[in-house]
């Protein structure tokens, strides 16, 4: 019996799925392992296997194929059917942007990449703008091109890349309801932390004793370590395909939460993509559903989580023990308000929960202007201190405080920000109904028991890969359609109401 | 102007390169760095690339404008000439290999590997017997086919693969002057040392202490360690393509030599692949030229000079500073006699250069007898043992130290053993050459001043990549054919003659 069309499709991305295993150990390597002096090589390695990806994912007889299996679905299963339509999805999308603009786009961010860099250690944003203005042609290219393919404004197809089935209209919606509330609550946090002072976590925190720390955090919460690794890169970062996942994280010396807190957020991506089922790993429905979702399992985890009381009375006795320390400082309550301070601050990465999502909202409302032209590259710094000044009271001092501390741009992600606010909202949707359907999780918790944590993530949204669209998915696993009021009860709650 | 048939083919195997570069990394990090739960998906990576590879490979267009590029080389420069040909020989090669055979066997090497180590691990050949046949049959079958193709015997269209130009005709004849020498030699050399026994050199050797005193001995030697890795694996191995290249080795705590020898050997490996010109790099004539001449490499660095009086004079201060020994055993003479102990032992891999061509002999007369089906695998121990006893009068105790040391034919690497003995004879021929025109070349050796020597071999040797054929390129480089007499001449030397 021949294979049938559906069949022969699973097959053929059964290849890609193995390229892009390839490609994303090319990735780790090049900034984990990768000796200073082979990049260029490296370059054209990648950009030989994503030009045969890309010839693989539009040939012709794909698309035949696809027509052929579209057109009659009988005798599919359910999962199949989403298979399908993610299959066309990606083919879609691929077969939108011309593989010339790809390799223009590849060889202007890799510019842009390393001009950010010296921009930002010299604080002079000239040196950045004009890579960020042929950037920003190309993006446009593609933004119009991918529009039109998928009948879409443009922003909203960049969007549709990270998060499909989000557009502007849903996250303009939650960003009103955020801004309403999020200034005012600031506010109030603001003044009632001044009852409760925090003492300094100061003193050196060996690279070796943080590691430490962090694997056996990571053990507790699950990472697979047999089908998994924990590196060092300068920004973190996840890599690999469900059965070999690589985070990494960055370790400072002087501070002993930041190197935890980067690998958490890592953990919460490779949980969730571990999560897929299994047999659907190598298919385009065994994927992440995109990048909101994907950024609600770092945030719950490094955020949420995280900066929880239970989880903080989990992590003091690792700390006591892992970097030798005791005192006052050390006793949880620090350690709580050290980890839950809010603060009017200018680094997005160093935002609190509460204040992070007005970050996202300043490069929301930026790169929309920016891509429709109405903002000129040279205005950027301007426009973002503005925009900080209002939003927070606080202004930077240089380009390196402001428009260049985030390189998504460099590296050509626009329509990549709204991703982090969403996550953080849904992360907060899930967190509510996980604990209305497990209120021992504090307990659990507390003494380091994760699993039925992510049993419950598993069941109600990693195990769904990408069958099901975002806001089916939320509704499903919350009862409630995507909202920013979860997020914002979770927040009035945690810092303003009955605070641990 | 429209590219030409040949400029075409130039850009057809810079593809192929970035392909072979990426297979290259994905093996050496299943060896190095992956988790050892990801061996199954790791293998469909591979399989993937591979498959594409020669899909690539193999193309009608590609067989077409080979025809067109030789049916007129006029205003090709000589090495594109030798370019084209080489091109052809890989089209060659790989078209008459199907590739549903290389997967067969791909398949069956990885079975027989996994049981070679248990069957070592308990010293019982029966194990690995049913899966040495099977990896058998598939390479009687690829040795028929390819012998077609290429119009030679089977078995020397397997050596080809490995040393292009080389026959059994060759080999030989080299054996043949070996065998009548070496036995008479080690007798002697036995004898001679009598009168100068070794002090056991024991101790601890911490993997730190001697990966310091590797990286400096690599540093010294010319490793480009800005274009390469050095790192630790169960057998050492070269991987990786120029411009990024990683070596490994294995540390043994208790031997403060074997980790740096085998780190020798495989930094050999390494400098010739960095010693081919630059602008040949991705191109098939910018490659090493077969596995002999690679083999020739690793063996001067790890025997030659490695095992050399003015080396030992410039690796004993290292040797002071990374273990901090001091003593009678850790004097010039006995560290020398140390390494350049003569014995009859039954382990290849650890052999000195004067046994080591017997331990080849004996694996190239088992595998032909093996492959023209004269010898079952049922009997391969038994044969085993009979020719070390009559080749070095010592007999294995058992299969571990017997024919289950190397793991060659459970990779299906028949035909490669003879690239050793044929490293070592051509490394001594290439020595001699070098002396001769380098007459200050153990004083530059004593102060840990390799460039020179390595300026006379890629001169000579590592600058011309597979421009020309083996037999042309020993012959330009030293003024003689292939053959065993400076070998010979060497081991006399050193062994029975004026030694250090």
């Amino acid at each position: 019996m021949s294979a049938t069309p559906y069949q022969q499709l699973e097959q053929e991305w059964r290849r890609l799925h193995a390229f892009r295993g390839a490609l994303s150990l090319l990735r780790w390597d090049a900034a984990v392992m990768m000796p200073r002096g082979s990049a260029a090589l490296r370059g054209e390695q990648v950009a030989a296997l994503e030009t045969e990806y890309h010839a693989l994912l539009t040939t012709p007889k794909v698309t035949r194929l696809l027509d052929r299996a579209q057109a009659d679905v009988r005798g599919l299963e359910d999962w199949q059917v989403s298979n399908l339509r993610e299959m066309r999805r990606q083919r879609d999308h691929a077969i939108a942007t011309p593989v010339t603009l790809i390799s223009r786009l590849a060889r202007a961010t890799a510019l842009a990449e390393s001009a950010w860099l010296s921009a930002r250690r010299d604080n002079n944003f000239a040196l950045f703008a004009p890579h960020l203005e042929e950037v920003l042609l190309l993006v446009r290219d593609k933004a119009a091109l991918l529009g039109q393919a998928l009948n879409m404004p443009p922003y909203d197809a960049l969007v549709d890349e990270f998060s499909p089935g989000v557009g502007t209209a849903d996250i303009d919606t939650i960003f009103k309801a955020l801004t309403r509330r999020l200034p005012g609550m600031i506010g109030e946090a603001l003044e009632a932390q001044k009852a409760s002072p925090v003492l300094p976590i100061t003193g050196k925190f060996a690279t070796g004793k943080q590691r430490g720390l962090v694997l056996e955090v990571m053990k507790a919460v699950g990472f697979p370590f047999d089908q998994g690794r924990l590196d060092e890169s300068e920004h973190p970062f996840t890599e690999g395909v469900v059965g070999d996942i690589r985070v990494t994280t960055r370790y400072d010396g002087a501070d002993p939460f930041t190197g935890l807190l980067g690998a958490l957020h890592e953990t919460g991506h490779a949980m969730y993509d571990q999560g897929m089922p299994p047999s659907w790993r190598d298919q385009p429905v065994g994927r992440d559903r995109g990048m909101a979702l994907e950024e609600s399992q770092s945030l719950l985890l490094e955020m949420i989580v995280g900066r929880s009381a239970p989880f903080v009375r989990f992590l003091l006795p690792l700390l006591h023990k892992h970097y030798g320390v005791s005192g006052p400082e050390w006793e949880f309550d620090n350690v709580y308000r050290t980890l839950t301070r809010v603060q009017r601050g200018l680094i997005r990465v160093d935002a609190d929960e509460m204040s992070y999502s007005l970050h996202i909202m300043q490069r929301y409302e930026i790169e929309k202007q920016l891509l429709a032209g109405k903002l000129a590259v040279r205005n950027l710094p301007e426009v973002w201190n503005d925009g900080m000044e209002q939003r927070f009271g606080v202004r930077p001092a240089g380009a390196a405080d402001g428009a260049l501390q985030d390189m998504h741009w460099a590296l050509g992600s626009f329509g990549y920000y709204p991703s982090y606010a969403l996550g953080l909202v849904i992360a907060a949707q899930l967190w509510e109904a996980l604990r209305a359907q497990l209120p021992e999780v504090d307990a659990l918790l507390e003494r380091g028991e994760f699993a039925p944590v992510f049993a419950w993530l598993r069941e109600n949204m990693h195990g769904y890969g990408a069958k099901l669209p975002i806001k089916e998915l939320i509704k499903q696993a919350t009862g409630q359609g995507l909202s920013a009021n979860a997020l914002l009860r979770y927040l009035q709650g945690k810092y303003l109401g009955d605070a641990a």
